[in-house]
C-alpha cells in the first residue's frame, strides 16, 4: 500500500507510526503491530497507532523517533521478528544460542519489539534465568551494538556499583584519587532512575557531564579522569531499554545485570573493574551468600572478555554518607576530598580504590593521594576540564532553604535507616530534579538519640513539595528509633 | 499539577495521555509511565506519550479512549497497580491467591497495566503454569467482569473450538441442529484473529452478525439459536486484552486458555458446553495426551463453575470442510444444511450436536434433525431473525473472480495439507476483509492425485491479492504429494 508520510510531533519511546484507521483496515493490522517502510532503498520498522481524524486517509504520521521520512512510502505489514521465536524458547526454559541471543539485542537495539515482547524477554530471563554461557554471550552481544572507546594505554580502570544505596557517592572521590595514581579512569555515570541522585546529577552540580566519545578522550588524556554521564554516549543503547521493562516489574535478573555492566564497561574499553556490591536487608542482595555468587559470576564473565573484575562487598543496609540529593552529596564529595567529610564514605572510596590498584598491579595508596590532596588537585583538573569552577568549596554549596526536621519521639538507638524510604521522600522533595533538595540524616545507625533529638532534616525548593515530603515521613519510618532493650531482639 | 485537559484524537488500544515534555519532566515522569487524573470527583489512570510541540506547556492531551474529559484537572503520578507485585510473586512460581488473581484481572480490565507488565503476566503465566486452583479463581474472576446474560431456561446449550483448523465451520450447522432440538444455544463467535475467517466472519456474509445482549434474548426467544459476533456484547472484555498481549508472542498458556474460554461460557449463561479440542500435527495441541490432560483439565474446571462441560477430541492436521474463507466456507454451511456439503463437516457437525444432546440428556438425533431439513428451517429463521435473506442457496455466493489453481507436480499421495499455510494463504488472498477470497481445496489427506491435477483454487477479489497469495504458494508446499512408497514412511 502506498501512502504518504508526514512529520507529526510526537515522541513516544518506541518507533510509532499513526494510521488512519481506515487504511489500517485495509492493510489489516491493529494498533501496536508493526508495519514495514520503504524508503530511499531503506526499510523502517513502525509500531502502530489508530486516528480517525489527526491523520487523513492515505496518510501516515511518522513521529519523531523515526528520523526523516517525508513522501510517498510503500507500506506492508511487518513479519514477526525472529527474536520473539528465541524469547517463546527461552520461556520454555531452553538454553538459548549466541546467534540467538544476538538477534534479541540487535531486535530490541533497533526497536522492533513491542512492549508486551520485551516484558516477555525480561520475565524469561528473570523466572528461567540465564547460564554462565548465555550471560556471556549475551554481555558480548550487547558490547556489540551502539558506541565503543578504544584506548593505547595497557590499563584502564573503571568502577561500578549495583546501586540500592542511598547518598554513597563514592565515585566522584575515588576516579580522581586512581587517575592521580596515574591510571585512566574514563568514567561514565547514570541519572537516577529510582533513587535520589546519580553520579551524574551530582556531578552536574559542579560542572557539565554531557560530552562525546572525542570529548571524553580528550578529558581523560588532559587529566587521567573524567565523570560524565553515560546516556549522553551510546556505550549500551540496548542496556537502557531492558531496563525500562525492568523498572516498571522492579525485576533485575542476575544474568542480564552481569550482562549490562560488563557489556557497558567492555564498550568503554575498561581492562580493570572493581563493582561494588551493597548487600543487606532492603538493598538489591539480601544475603551474603548470593552477594558471594554474584561475585563470583561477575567475575567469571569479566575473565572470558579479557577483564580483571574484583567485586567488593560492602554493607548495603543503610545509607552511606549522610546527605542524599544532588547539592548535598556534592557538598560531601568537596568536603571528602579536602580531607573532611563523612568517614564511611572516606573509608569506602580508599578501600575500593585500593581494591583497583592491587588488581592492576599498581603500587599505591588511595589514602595517602587522599590525604596528602593530590587526588583533590586531580578532581579540580576535572572539574576545569568539563567546564566547572575548580574553585568550588562544600560551603559554596546551598542546600534547599524550606525545611523540616524529623525529631526521635522517645530515647532509643537508631536501630535501622531505610535505603528505600529515604531516597522516596528525598524525591517527594523533589530530588534529584531540583539538585538543592534531599535530606540529611544527622545519626547513623547504631547511635543513640535522645526523644526531641533531631533525626534527619529534609531540603526543598518549593514549599509544595516539602510538604509532600513530610506527609509521607509521618506514615512511614524511616529511621528506626528503639528502645536498647528492644533493639536487642529487632531484626537489622 | 494542574494542566488544562484537551481532547486530541488518537486511538490507541490503551489509556495514551500526551504531555508536553517540560511538563513530564516536572512531574517526574517518564514516556509510557502512568499518571492519575483527578476529574469530577473520579480518578482515571493516563499512560504518558511525550510531545514538544503538538500539546503546549499546561495541556493534558487526553485520547479517544479516555472517553470525554476537558477542563482544568489534578494530574500526579500513578501508584504502580497492586497487581504488578502478583505479576512478579507468579514470575517467581509461586501460586497466586483468588483475591491476587482478581486483582490482576480488575487491572486488566481498567487498563492500568502498561503492555510490558502484560506481557510479563502472560510470560508468568506460560512459562509457570497455573494450577487447577489458580484456573479456577481466574475463571470466576474474569467471568465478574463485564457483561453477562442470564436466562430462565434450566438447560443452556453451547459449543466452542480451541483452534487452529482451517475450515472447520461446524458452528453455524450445529446451532440450528441443537436449537431444532428444543435447546436454547445463544451462541457467541469471534472474527479471525489470525486464521482466515472466524464463524462471525462466515455469518456476516448471510446475515447481521452484531447485537446487543437485549437483542440476543430476543433472536434466541424466537428461533432457539443465534450466530452473532461475541466483540459486539462486553462478556469478557479482559480476554480480549490478554489475547493481544499472547498473540504477538504465539503462546497460549492452558490454564489461560481454559479461563478464557469458561468465563465466557459463564458470563454467557450456558450451562452446558461442549469443547471442539483439534490434536495433531501443527495443531495448537500437537499429541493425543495433552489433549486428554486439557479435556480433564475444561472438565474439572466446568463442573467447580456449575458447568457440564464434554470435549470432542478430534483431527486436527487438516482442514475440516473444502472452502477456506468467509464466502467459500458460508457456501458449505449452506450446501451442509441442504443435505449434501463435504462429509467430513456432516459428521463432525453431527457428533459435537450429539454430544451435547447426550450431555444435557435430551433424548434427540443430530443426523435426523439435519437429514430431515429441520435443521435448515431452524437456520432460515436464525437468519431472517438476524436481518438475513432467508432463501439464500448455496449457489447465490460467489467466490473471488480473480483464481488461481495449483496442480500436483507429480503422482502420488496428498500425505498432508498444512493448515497453518492454508491460512496464510487465504489471508495474502484477501481473507477475512475480502469475504469472497479463500481456498478451495479439490483433494483431502490420503487422495491420490496424479501429476498436473488440480490441487487447490485460490480466489480472490482483486489481482494483486491473488499475485501476493500465489507468490507465497509458490515458495511453500501447502499440500504435500509423495509417491506411494515414500508416503509410507513420511510423517503425517
Amino acid at each position: 500500500m502506498q501512502l504518504v508520510a508526514e512529520p507529526i510531533d510526537i515522541g513516544t519511546r518506541s518507533p510509532t507510526v499513526i494510521l488512519n484507521e481506515s487504511d489500517a483496515a485495509e492493510l489489516g493490522v491493529h494498533a501496536l503491530e508493526r508495519i514495514q517502510l520503504r524508503h530511499d532503498d531503506r526499510t523502517t520498522i513502525g509500531i502502530v497507532e489508530l486516528t480517525d481524524e489527526l491523520v487523513s486517509e492515505g496518510t501516515l504520521g511518522v513521529t519523531r523517533r523515526l528520523g526523516h521520512i517525508e513522501g510517498t512510502i510503500d507500506v506492508s505489514v511487518a513479519p514477526q521478528p525472529n527474536s520473539v521465536y528465541y524469547i517463546r524458547k527461552k520461556l520454555n526454559d531452553i538454553e538459548l544460542e549466541r546467534h540467538e541471543l544476538g538477534r534479541i539485542v540487535r531486535d530490541i537495539y533497533e526497536e522492533r519489539l513491542a512492549d508486551v515482547e520485551l516484558g516477555a524477554y525480561v520475565s524469561a530471563t528473570y523466572t528461567n534465568g540465564l547460564s554462565m554461557e548465555e550471560t556471556l554471550h549475551l554481555t558480548e552481544c550487547m558490547a556489540d551494538v551502539g558506541e565503543s572507546i578504544t584506548w593505547d594505554e595497557s590499563i584502564i580502570a573503571d568502577k561500578h556499583s549495583i546501586g540500592g544505596v542511598a547518598g554513597n557517592r563514592v565515585t566522584p572521590i575515588l576516579v580522581p584519587i586512581v587517575a592521580a595514581a596515574g591510571l585512566k579512569i574514563p568514567k561514565t555515570s547514570s541519572r537516577a532512575v529510582t533513587s535520589a541522585a546519580g553520579t551524574a546529577d551530582t556531578m552536574e552540580v559542579l560542572c557539565d557531564v554531557e560530552f562525546s566519545v572525542e570529548e571524553i578522550r580528550d578529558i581523560v588524556g588532559e587529566t587521567g579522569g573524567c565523570l560524565v554521564w553515560g546516556g549522553a554516549v551510546n556505550l549500551s543503547p540496548v542496556d537502557d531499554r531492558i531496563i525500562r521493562a525492568e523498572t516498571p516489574l522492579s525485576i533485575d535478573p542476575r544474568g542480564q545485570l552481569i550482562a549490562s555492566v560488563l557489556s557497558k564497561k567492555k564498550s568503554a574499553g575498561s581492562t580493570h573493574v572493581v563493582v561494588d556490591i551493597p548487600y543487606g536487608e532492603g538493598a538489591k542482595v539480601e544475603s551474603l551468600a548470593e552477594a558471594r555468587e554474584l561475585a563470583e559470576d561477575f567475575n567469571r564473565v569479566g575473565s572470558h572478555l579479557g577483564m580483571a573484575v574484583e567485586c567488593a562487598i560492602t554493607n548495603g543496609v543503610a545509607p552511606v554518607g549522610r546527605g542524599v540529593g544532588p547539592v548535598l552529596e556534592a557538598r560531601e564529595v568537596l568536603a571528602t576530598l579536602a580531607g573532611g567529610g563523612p568517614n564511611d564514605l572516606r573509608v569506602k572510596a580508599i578501600r575500593l580504590a585500593d581494591l583497583l590498584f592491587e588488581s592492576a598491579g599498581v603500587d599505591a595508596d588511595a589514602a595517602e593521594i587522599l590525604d596528602s590532596g593530590t587526588a583533590r588537585e586531580t578532581f579540580r583538573e576535572i572539574l576545569a576540564a568539563q567546564n566547572g569552577d575548580p574553585d568550588v568549596v562544600a560551603t559554596d554549596l546551598v542546600p534547599g532553604r524550606h525545611t523540616h526536621t524529623a525529631r526521635a519521639d522517645r530515647d532509643g538507638v537508631i536501630t535501622h535507616i531505610n535505603n528505600r524510604l529515604v531516597n522516596e521522600i528525598a524525591r517527594r522533595a523533589g530530588a534529584p530534579r531540583d539538585p538543592a533538595a534531599g535530606i540529611e540524616l544527622h545519626h547513623r545507625t547504631g547511635e543513640m538519640a535522645a526523644e526531641g533529638e533531631s533525626l534527619f532534616t529534609i531540603h526543598a525548593e518549593s514549599p509544595d513539595k516539602l510538604a509532600d515530603a513530610v506527609d509521607l515521613t509521618e506514615r512511614v519510618e524511616m529511621v528506626r528509633v528503639r528502645h536498647p532493650d528492644e533493639a536487642l531482639v529487632d531484626r537489622v
